[in-house]
């Protein structure tokens, strides 16, 4: 009988607590992941402290930024037993009308690891198995190199599960592209993929951030231009970032905003960006409201998306990417022991990491 | 040498003024159009008393919702002469990069009459040419009957150059088909046909509105669901529209929202109703802000699209809809003489009339 360790939200704003338990064999479907690393997510801290709820009653394991490899599966599975994966944040059934339909970000029964069900905070997690993306190339050691990335191993994976794919389905929605200006508004743990990816797809990229490491290391995400938008006026900004446009030659029409700081600050000055024919990708997240002239997405014939995960069919050509180094996830991800996890979250919560962080299970793990 | 007489706007807040000059000779692709309709548009109002600014400086003949006869035209359009048209509300330029592409609505040398030159508030208009709509079927009697629709002229026509088209437009855009359950938000001048185009197309129609005249006359739009939102808390309204989807047997995830009220309220009601899948399309127009949970567009994986105005191409099907009765104009549309704007005007901005007045110039006419 295979057993977890990890660790448990309880209850808003209380510290989590460890657990130690066995777990089921898994059913047809599903399949037993050894955790190798799971990224710590705002949403995480959205669940812990600010009142955010799980879609499963607590107590419940969090995390669902997953990489690891299939210690067991059921029998309709059996072949990925062994297998090194990445766990989409976001597991549709892959059989209702929605998901057959194209549309299975929003399928219904989808679980998300640490919202739907217990997820990565843990030594192994029993998830719904169809959709784990194999990754090519790995062996039994996670932390042996991989692909062309530098420094790249399966536990710096995990943050493809979720920061990095939900950058690429936005960037991909977006229709960011060569002739196209992307903005990314906050280069934080979505950001700094939004940027690389939209980059990666062929377009000028303006960063905007508010904290001065960011806008430094913004080079190193294919940043054009990198700014601070409190340190102007809005119309500076907007002259800045046309200015910009018109040197690399892309039109004004048509431009792609990307807000993943998902705060009402940024929401606002995503927004103070539309122009015609704009699209602006919702990334981020926040509860707060923030006042919006609605009426700008008609007077531009403007759209804003919602971007909700990343379709898992999506998963294994972002996978040949990362490992193919186009996407730099090792510059913006930093392991950590498991064992760590309350000061980890402290320290996310204030701000105080510039890089996405992975939790690795060490002493916990059988 | 031809002449026209007609009122224009010189201030803001000031009465509209009467004109008579002549007219120039069309340029090569220019069209002279003899007005037998002109709609009133609450854009019309939002330049004249709410400080919305027209594109082109004051003082400017209003109206950019025209039917009538091509009386002369440039050499590139000689075949226009004669013919009975509509002119679209927004006339693109065709040949840029973004018309080129498909995007013509934000062609940046777009001309709308009546706000980039002048409009219809006048006897006469010089406008591009090019995307006139001809009205098959129609002879040299503005007033005679037109296709199979009881009571309809070329007069009604008028208001298909906006407030159909751009409903058109905006149901098309949407998605809202068989399956599909549309709320339209606001059921005046462009709600009325964006709820019978949303049936037409297939939808399953809800309508919401604080007026109970709106309500009552509801049934006619073939909306199966007609609610003043104050009347109940959202979270009835939304239980009730939920009601009335799985009676209709449409699914929950999906579903359209047309905001046409052009008001904070209407705005804030139809951001309420987003749910999975959602697509809110922002017709109306307000310069207020509202606020709103942006994010709820990532949560939903929804989305809200802006329209603006409809593309010429889509005129013509749009027009055989109408003659064909498909779409009733002829119960929404008053016709009124031009004589009387200043009333007309002051009677729409008080809410007094439930239908869409068509201005007719009569005696000014030469």
């Amino acid at each position: 009988m295979a057993r977890l360790s990890g660790w448990e939200m309880a209850a808003t704003g209380q510290p989590l607590r460890p657990v130690d338990r066995e777990l089921p064999a898994p059913g047809p479907d599903e399949a037993l992941v050894r955790v190798e690393g799971c990224g710590v997510c705002h949403t995480d801290l959205g669940f812990l402290h600010e009142g955010v709820r799980t879609r499963h009653a607590l107590p419940l394991i969090l995390g669902h930024e997953i990489s690891g490899y299939v210690e067991d599966a059921g029998r309709n599975l059996a072949h990925l037993v062994g297998q090194a994966v990445v766990v989409p944040a976001v597991l549709p059934c892959g059989e209702c009308a929605l998901c057959r339909s194209g549309r299975s970000t929003i399928c219904r029964s989808q679980v998300m690891p640490g919202n739907d069900r217990d997820g990565g905070f843990a030594t192994r997690a029993l998830l719904p198995g169809r959709f784990l993306c194999p990754v090519p190339g790995a062996n039994g050691n996670p932390d042996a190199p991989l692909g062309r990335a530098r420094g790249l191993t399966l536990r710096h994976l995990a943050v493809v599960a979720d920061a990095v794919s939900t950058a690429y389905q936005a960037v991909r929605r977006s229709g960011a592209g060569p002739g196209c200006l992307a903005v990314v508004v906050g280069l934080g743990g979505v950001g700094t993929f939004a940027a690389q990816l939209a980059a990666e797809a062929g377009a000028a990229v303006v960063g905007l951030d508010v904290d001065p490491r960011r806008l430094d290391a913004a080079g190193s995400l294919k940043v054009g231009l990198a700014l601070d938008p409190r340190a102007c006026s809005p119309r500076e900004l907007r002259g800045r970032i046309a200015d910009f446009g018109k040197d690399a030659g892309v039109p004004e029409a048509g431009r792609v905003i990307l807000e993943c700081s998902g705060t009402p600050a940024g929401q606002q000055t995503a927004w103070s960006l539309l122009g015609y024919g704009a699209t602006l990708m919702v990334v981020g997240y926040t509860m707060e409201e923030t006042p919006l002239r609605l009426s700008n997405l008609m007077a531009f014939d403007a759209r804003a998306l919602g971007n909700w995960g990343c379709a898992p069919e999506l998963y294994p050509e972002l996978v040949e990417k990362v490992l193919a180094g186009s996407v730099d996830v090792v510059s913006h991800t930093k392991l950590a022991p498991l064992s760590s996890i309350e000061s980890v979250l402290e320290s996310v919560r204030a701000r105080r990491e510039d890089r996405r962080i992975v939790l690795v299970p060490g002493e916990e793990a059988a």
